[in-house]
């Protein structure tokens, strides 16, 4: 049986951009499979009791996140600019990647959005950005939208929401293993995959 | 001129503990100097309007880190074992560090101390057991302890806490480069030590 491993991902979370561009690859050096678990941490928040991300509650933890986030994404060629607002809200691309097979099309679709939100600086309540990005991926985007729209895609990324709260994930990204081990962070991708490999 | 970090940590952190094991190793084989920087991370917990540890005021969170800590000491060879209570109160042990000189010689008690506190199950609060431990140091601990508790060596540990607060430091550990960049936690090391080569 191939090593597994799942990567959690909020699309607002600025630590999720640079393991959404770089988990693949290294998971497939190393002959692990990825399944793609778009969930919506605002919810994890509101239940924790923040009223916003940590990093807007703490600013001196925010000022020290731009910094760190200038320097990741330099040291691995990503682009790179602070959203505004920060977050955003990732309700309706987040309803986009669930409607998406995970069999790559949706990795595909979510590493291109990080990169239209954290690169180039596109909303990510742009709508028609985002039909505009599914155009470029091949998909025809009414359709997925109204996929996406339907009540059963709402349901099912309501479920995988709360599956991220039973399983006891406070943080994005979150990788966890088929042994239930878990990772939290851009930090922890290299562990995560080892761990994989190893147990 | 040597290039150089420094090391901020706090005694009751657990992830300042295999910091302070791997720091020296690691910032030798590259020539980096580290200098050890102790201050008491509850005093900017509590400014941040904490009332403990976010591991003990995010259980979920606080869940994850033991396990985290246990999987971390386990891959760098370290014993673990988890303090009761946590976290521990490190004033004492602190006042002891800051009483040595940074020579090599505050950076050996630290991590002795550590390793009492996380691998043996000492109390940090255990005078007589930090009395033993200067002693296998080869300190003469009455020495020792009247200058820690002297008011000049108090008014040093919280004029260096201050400059925590005043340089943006919200946890530990942190290491600070010469040119005032910050890396924060266990996991950064290696970031911090190169960014101190490059730069």
């Amino acid at each position: 049986m191939p090593k597994a491993i799942e990567f959690w991902y909020e699309f607002a979370s600025t630590y999720s951009y640079p393991a959404a561009m770089r988990i693949e690859e290294l998971a497939a050096a190393k002959g692990v499979q990825v399944a793609w678990k778009p969930f919506l941490l605002g919810v994890i928040f509101r239940n924790m009791g923040f009223e916003s991300t940590p990093f807007n509650e703490q600013p001196v933890k925010g000022a020290y996140m731009w910094r760190d986030m200038e320097r990741l994404c330099e040291k691995f060629g990503l682009g790179f600019q602070r959203p505004d607002p920060f977050p955003q809200s990732s309700m309706f691309g987040t309803r986009i990647a669930s409607a998406l097979p995970d069999d790559g099309t949706r990795a595909a679709f979510s590493r291109a959005l990080y990169a239209r939100q954290f690169a180039d600086g596109m909303g990510l309540s742009d709508q028609e950005g985002i039909a505009a990005l599914l155009a470029d991926l091949g998909h025809d985007p009414a359709k997925v939208i109204e996929t996406a729209l339907s009540q059963d895609n709402k349901d099912a990324l309501r479920a995988r929401t709360q599956q991220a709260v039973e399983l006891g994930i406070f943080g994005a990204p979150m990788i966890r293993t088929s042994d239930g081990e878990m990772f939290w962070g851009h930090d922890r991708l290299e562990d995560a995959v080892q761990w994989a490999v190893d147990h």
